[in-house]
């Protein structure tokens, strides 16, 4: 098929050709005398993503979902109970894991087009009165629905309760992409992956913990040796690892915090708000309805969308990808065929984010929806020029 | 600037992929025994493109301008008088190197907008009872206006008047892209160049000779070493180069050919023209006029548009840049600030294609065009959508 | 500083220019329709390198060491015992791991130089008349050490015992580059990564399981998600993945497998046996002392040489690497500084192989070592020239 | 063939990663706003390479023979006598290109295994009265024969008749390799090309020419509009090109000189120096004859070996490429077969230097040659660690 595919998936996210070419290098020596001269400005910068400064960042050989059991059994012991809520694909998924490590977890289920359900973990935490509670979960940005949770909100639910239980965030898809301030918000653990916000293949997960957390690995008892944050520590404080590290995408990370910092990490979240609200201009013009409930809910690196009645939105994502070279996302779990996504994370500038629009109308409009061709691009058009930052000519 | 950077000139065009990692390599000796298993079937493979079978091809390390060179220094004298016509910035370059090189040039100066003057150049080669005419000229695509003429007619313009002329084309910015048939039209030099219809960066001038033009090398006076035939045959016979060849455009070529061919070349020209019809389609929607005056002037590979009187066509277009990372091709010669032109030539589908429309309509808005939003796009994707090829399921 | 850097170290090993390129693209959507047409072939493919039919593939984004944790944690339960033994750096880590994870480990202690103590397994082995042993371990090639072990043995010895246990082999450095037959061995959980034969980057762990293996899933009690075989199982068998994959690395594992199977296994082991023995040459030449202790333990992917008593063998290591940019892999654990390591393994011909030896000579002679310049050099080269294969001319 | 090639011939050189990638990139506008300030001062910069601070540099997409003629055709006519020296394949063909342009040659047929004849020169010039010699012409560096010669003394040569003749110099596998000293020196036209010191790939001739060169532009005859440089000077002032430039070629060139300049050009020029003595410190222990009659003619970037007699050195050039995967570069012209040629420019370093004389010790050896394995090695072994850089532990 000639020309380019275009993908529009909440992850992997399209990489640049920066990191593209700084990932394009020969494999060197973990161990060479100079590789900590490379490795400890990374893991002090990558601190900065996390807004943390007292917390320390792992970077694991791993995914998302790698990163997620690292969190819970360097921190965590068979049986400790631990406070979750489910609303997605990705949230019921951690909550599955935990279930699977021996946790008793205790899983709100939440309607699917809302997030965490803060004042309802407020209300357990209160009368959690003998802090059996060991931990808090929180998905940040649940991929499956487009829906952004406030974390601070959470945060203030363990304050008001007093309570000391650790804090756990699943940022995998909002990290980098939208604001998130790891010790302002007390968060303990937080995990992210290589390939959203990070511009990055992927084949990393990368996981902040604070030292309260830290503080956990002594008596928490899941086993633990590859995703373990002691053998970590003990190597990394001196530029190393414990096991071979994926030595390019290191390379490749150390470009892409370049990229994040020189245009500003405040800039990167703006640029997602402005890329999302642009998608959700043309949902609106083309008279369709998102999958999150509200704009207290709504993602900016990734929007669900349901499609009218008596459609398969799944149908519609497969003929944009067969006709138009198009990767759309389809929808999963209990909105399976009833919503299609789009992400709009990492790397991404105003015609990249009109593609998967114009892209979009055409394939409904072929699948016989009343959409009008045009409507929603100009839309986003509208907004987006509108809002362009001013350049100096 | 983040996200990626649209480019829609009439060459360089994107280089897939494919062809970008085919570059990627070593450099090679080439001289090496087993080079000749790679350039012999290349040298053949390039004949197709042009659809000749008696005629040859060679590959300098050049550009278009090198290509335009070695066509006319090979096979030309001084005094040599060549009927030429000029309607536009690249037609007019040739004109202006044939002068240089100390030719009698008989130049047609032919309104920007229209193409060969296949007539005129009728009566005039009639006329010519003594054959003085050496050569006849005829850009197929002037890339300046979007202008493709008739190649077929001038051969008819020369075989009407039983005239032995030479028939030199530029098909720099149609071949591999738009139909081009050097041995049933009867062409005696073709000269083309790697970065528009090959998919290739800049660095290739692609020349085919008919036997009638290699029969003049003996006899031209005009001096070459670099741009030589003679040198060439003698080495390329066997596999090899006068000089040091560019190895690694070589290989992109290789790739290049592979791709053309897996598509096929009737499937390329078919898509080229169905790409230019679309973006005429947005032209009209938008209420502008096409430089090219006719339907039988409409170049598949580039379109050049009248913006509204009283604006300046390139300062829109620095403004695409600047604000959308667009890449649109200005203006240039006597038309220069009163069009704009888009490059829908090499590897290019419909979602790419409708990336310049989006983006030209954002620039013309901001710049106070009276363009409806959207309006372009939806008569382009009207027309994408309704002539896609239908994809078993 | 200027020219290419020396990679000699036991994984990463170089990546050959074709699977570099092959990784070079775009991020692709790994729930798009046609994406199982890409890894259902891979899965089956990769079976064909651990030369298995019965059992199946897993391809983890992980490391060799990812892989272990996998291996057991999809087999085995808190308290399971089983037989191991460390004689060198990663033997001995695979033996922390399943005690770190709960297992009652008997691990023999052997001497440095030798391997898997097959004989005094079969008598362990007999004596376990009640069939308490779950387990059994083997590390195929110890990479800190240079010493390849006898699977067959091993397995021999579980038959004589008629020892129903599962067989684990480590064959992180040595699949790919050296013999290996799971079927035929009856080798039930083999493990193995991305950066050493397969000639990838860091970032895989790949893993096979007998159906014997993969029936103790459901009475396995390790906790395991990330590395599940379960899930993995689930969404393999139609081409997909539990989690993100690294798409790019499974597409540098396809160009790795034409690779490998372009030469044909049987060629890619003869051709790293007489690497190794050519490396083995030079170090008798040196008149130096391997840290295997005989044939029988000599390694084809990575040879461990003892430095003149007195010497640090990784000060000079560090000395040929500040000088001569040359990676030659330091020693560790209770040999540290007693020895330096030369990889030798992947994408390898004799000039490269020569490389090392040429720079190791420089260093050794910098450092003060008794070596004779040009010594080992001239050893291999007599070696590798007198064993060359006939090529028709 | 599993392992890469290795490549030393003169020309082209090997890529270093950091130019591969530089160059990896995609198309971008040549008329882009912002492309001067990727040009002008890249321009600015070349002159650095060529010290000369008064004359200009022109970039052409082509390669050195382009080079040449660009030289000859802006600033001679047609019957002008030039001084000319012959001593291997290139300063002949030069001559040949000359002659073919209708240049009245004078054409000194040097031995091979020396260079330009400065005395003999010195001679013709002062003879000269009424100067009728409008241009002198040497090659610094004879690639056929590993031959260098002294440009300074041609300058003496002119400067003592008080010849006003333009100097021209080949300085295509010299320069940045070599001490080049375009002003010092009174060099008027310097060519280059992109494939040897530059770290290129083939496709760029580099011309520089001094104010008295450029000022004979308006009186020379010879056509030129593809080499023209009034045409260049036109737009290039501005940061542009009167046709389209290779800009990836441009990238990388960018990455080159940022390469040379880290390093200093001193530095490169030291270490060719010292890379060529090694090859001729082994080519001394093999017992082998240079190609170049003595020290002063002795090349930096090439080294030509006679083979002992009755044997043909290409043959075994090609054994070695057959069976070795090196290539060594054949003898041409009169010596052709008679010696074989190992090139050592660009970005090189000590144990990439040891390879093609392990290679070739290996091929002399199986070709039967009465060679000691490893005797070539041991003498460059020794005086390159002898001669190693301090570097602070």
């Amino acid at each position: 098929m000639p020309g380019r595919n275009f993908l529009f998936i909440p992850g992997p996210s399209n990489v640049p050709e920066r990191i593209m070419n700084a990932m394009h290098v020969s494999q060197e020596d973990m161990r060479a005398t100079d590789f900590p001269e490379f490795t400890l400005p990374l893991f002090e910068d990558l601190k900065k993503v996390f807004k943390t400064e007292t917390g320390r960042v792992f970077v694991f050989p791993a995914s998302g979902t790698g990163g997620w059991e690292a969190a819970i059994s360097n921190t965590l012991s068979p049986g400790d109970k631990v406070l979750m809520s489910g609303f997605g694909h990705f949230s019921n998924l951690w909550i599955d894991m935990c279930q699977r490590h021996g946790l008793d977890v205790q899983a709100l289920d939440v309607e699917w087009g809302k997030g965490v359900p803060a004042e309802q973990y407020a209300e357990i935490l209160k009368a959690d009165k003998n802090h059996e509670i060991k931990g808090v979960f929180a998905t940040q940005n649940e991929t499956a629905t487009g829906v952004a949770s406030d974390i601070k909100a959470v945060r203030k639910a363990l304050d008001d309760a007093n309570h000391p239980a650790l804090l756990y965030v699943d940022g995998v898809s909002s990290i980098a992409s939208m604001d998130f301030r790891m010790d302002e918000w007390g968060v303990d653990l937080a995990v992210s992956g290589s390939q959203k916000g990070f511009m990055l293949p992927t084949g990393l997960g990368i996981v902040a913990a604070s030292q309260k957390a830290l503080d956990k690995m002594s008596s928490a008892k899941l086993p633990r040796t590859f995703f373990s944050f002691e053998d970590m520590m003990k190597v990394n404080d001196n530029g190393f690892f414990p096991y071979t590290p994926p030595t390019t995408l290191l390379r490749g990370l150390r470009e892409s915090l370049n990229m994040l910092f020189e245009e500003g990490l405040d800039n990167v979240f703006a640029r997602h708000k402005r890329m999302g609200t642009a998608v959700r201009k043309a949902v609106e013009a083309w008279g369709l309805q998102l999958v999150a409930q509200g704009p207290e809910w709504y993602s900016d690196t990734v929007t669900a969308i349901y499609v009218p009645e008596g459609n398969d939105g799944n149908e519609m994502a497969r003929h944009a990808y067969r006709h138009y070279n198009l990767s759309l996302s389809v929808s999963v779990g209990k909105i399976a065929g009833q919503a299609f996504r789009i992400g709009h994370l990492g790397d991404m500038n105003e015609l990249m984010l009109l593609t998967p629009i114009t892209g979009a109308e055409m394939a409904m409009k072929d699948m016989g929806y009343d959409i009008e061709l045009g409507s929603g691009v100009a839309a986003a058009q509208e907004y987006l020029r509108s809002t362009k930052k001013q350049i100096k000519n």
